[in-house]
């Protein structure tokens, strides 16, 4: 193939959020994913409907790359955005595997399942940003922290130009520094 | 065995919160386990310090029955209180097999884990208390909802008498009604 | 309540088999769920048909203790025989939960998912023994390794009487010895 | 990117072997990672050391696309071959998301851990073929079932050659028929 992932790919980005959406918060998903594709990030996310919908649309208008990680064994049940499928039948658990296979993650609306996502982020130490304005726990929890295991925040943002900026920020500073303690604690 | 399960426990309640608490909140977590094996109810809890070890530890001083689901997969490593070790190394994803074991759930402050528990007892329909006053999770999330799929809040509760009342009075009236319709949805 | 777990159970043994079984085989497992109860050990199983509902009925005949561990969210799902229900919903994962929650295993026929619990009870360093004369894999496996990661064998025993009295012997002999050096290898 | 998945990549074969091999096993993995790149295909692994680098190194090779999930929460713990770490902290359970990412598999030798993977390969109805003449378990179970549920067999093949054309020839007419019913058991 004409392609090296590590060479073309700057890295990947999880996108998580409601599985049922508005237009207005479809809108800014797909250009989320389209910014993301043009700034060479391929894009994870839960590979249903909804905000996992919009973003692998938006990423694949400008030939990106998409991974869906889906709670089920079957590939067929994957949006049609999605190029690489990862069946990983373990109901909300997958969750987790959405989570660490982004470097970082951006937070669109949401519900409880979103909310858990958000937290197991938070713990695996991804710089997290949350799109506000949409509803949602994205909304809610924005420029709050988990607890008292991160210095950081979660980043709110006000727009997807804002979103794909601050992750890129949040991801290259993170790269640079070594103050970022891993602790995997249960 | 003089002991049948099904005829001798009412059901499991989880027990979820945080690793590490201050003396405050230990004391009133151990209330909580007394309470519950008095009221004959067994105690279900992620198996290792803090809320954990506390709810077993009151659970046991009443001869209760104590069920620990530790994400690794030497038993060894559950607290001492902890009767029914089950082994379950999928880091945070044991966390959705806590809340499940119980038919109910008690949150006692917690950090974003703790958090994460709450989303699944939310998602998977399990009546939940939270008990105020003891900081974290429990304290900031009670009497709200995650979302909108149940009618139902997370209710708050300010004593370990009101929180083991309150989830008893949960689990009778939703073990009578019908209309709680469950969904599981990612 | 008058039981305490610690005291009254020698320990849990999990035992692990086809969905859909015979009435010889039926009958060898019911004999084994009888006789682990009447020696004081609790049976772990995955909670559904087969292999899993027979040896939980001759388990609770002697008014032992069963913990069934299902690869479903609902409770309800579990046979009527198991009396602590583990809700793991993560298809095939729960294997080895089920593997993990024993002290030591036995093996009675079984498809490719029992054999998957095989796999996890030797890689997990638990004693195992395959009843043979029953087909499926109990019966092709005993008395083999399934690598060398482990002196000791899968033991194929002839009856239940044998079963049980030879996964007595291999749990007491390990907790006596110190050599069963753990690897837990990926 | 100049690059699309689904345009540019036929399929995903999941490659599952022993974490440490000989010389000989190694070339010969090299050679059917260096193959299945060459035919178009992507290649899913276990991340790690053993057979899953061997085949990473020779689809690199020939400028592939390797997929490792890992089981851990760092993406650093992956071989050097790997372009997309799935980071799946779910221990031996992570074996399952190995298949499944996997269109179809080729097992090459391998242990117990190898064989609970040949085992959810065969659950799942992926295709497999097994390399003989290199130990473990591919050699062993060469042109086996693992119980009645499907008609085909684990395809014992004598080349890495041999492994990747017949793996292509079950590939191809399993997409044509359409008498693999999928069954989901547990």
């Amino acid at each position: 193939m004409n392609f090296d992932f590590k060479r073309d790919c700057r890295g990947i980005i999880s996108v998580i959020g409601a599985s049922d959406i508005d237009n207005n918060t479809e809108k800014k998903t797909i250009e989320i994913g389209r910014l993301l594709a043009k700034n060479g990030y391929a894009v994870s996310c839960g590979g249903l409907s909804g905000v996992m919908e919009a973003v692998c649309k938006g990423d694949k208008e400008e030939n990106g790359l998409t991974i869906g990680i889906i709670p089920h064994t079957e590939k067929t049940i994957a949006n049609k955005y999605v190029d690489i499928v990862i069946p990983c039948p373990f109901s909300q658990a997958r969750n987790i595997v959405v989570v660490l296979t982004g470097d970082a993650c951006i937070a669109i609306s949401g519900k409880a399942g979103t909310l858990s996502e958000i937290c197991f982020a938070w713990i695996y130490q991804r710089p997290i940003v949350a799109l506000m304005g949409v509803g949602g726990w994205s909304s809610e929890i924005a420029n709050h922290k988990l607890d008292n295991r991160r210095n950081d925040l979660i980043f709110g943002v006000e727009s997807p130009q804002e979103a794909v900026s601050k992750i890129i920020e949040l991801l290259e500073s993170s790269s640079n520094s070594k103050d970022l303690s891993f602790t995997n604690k249960f």
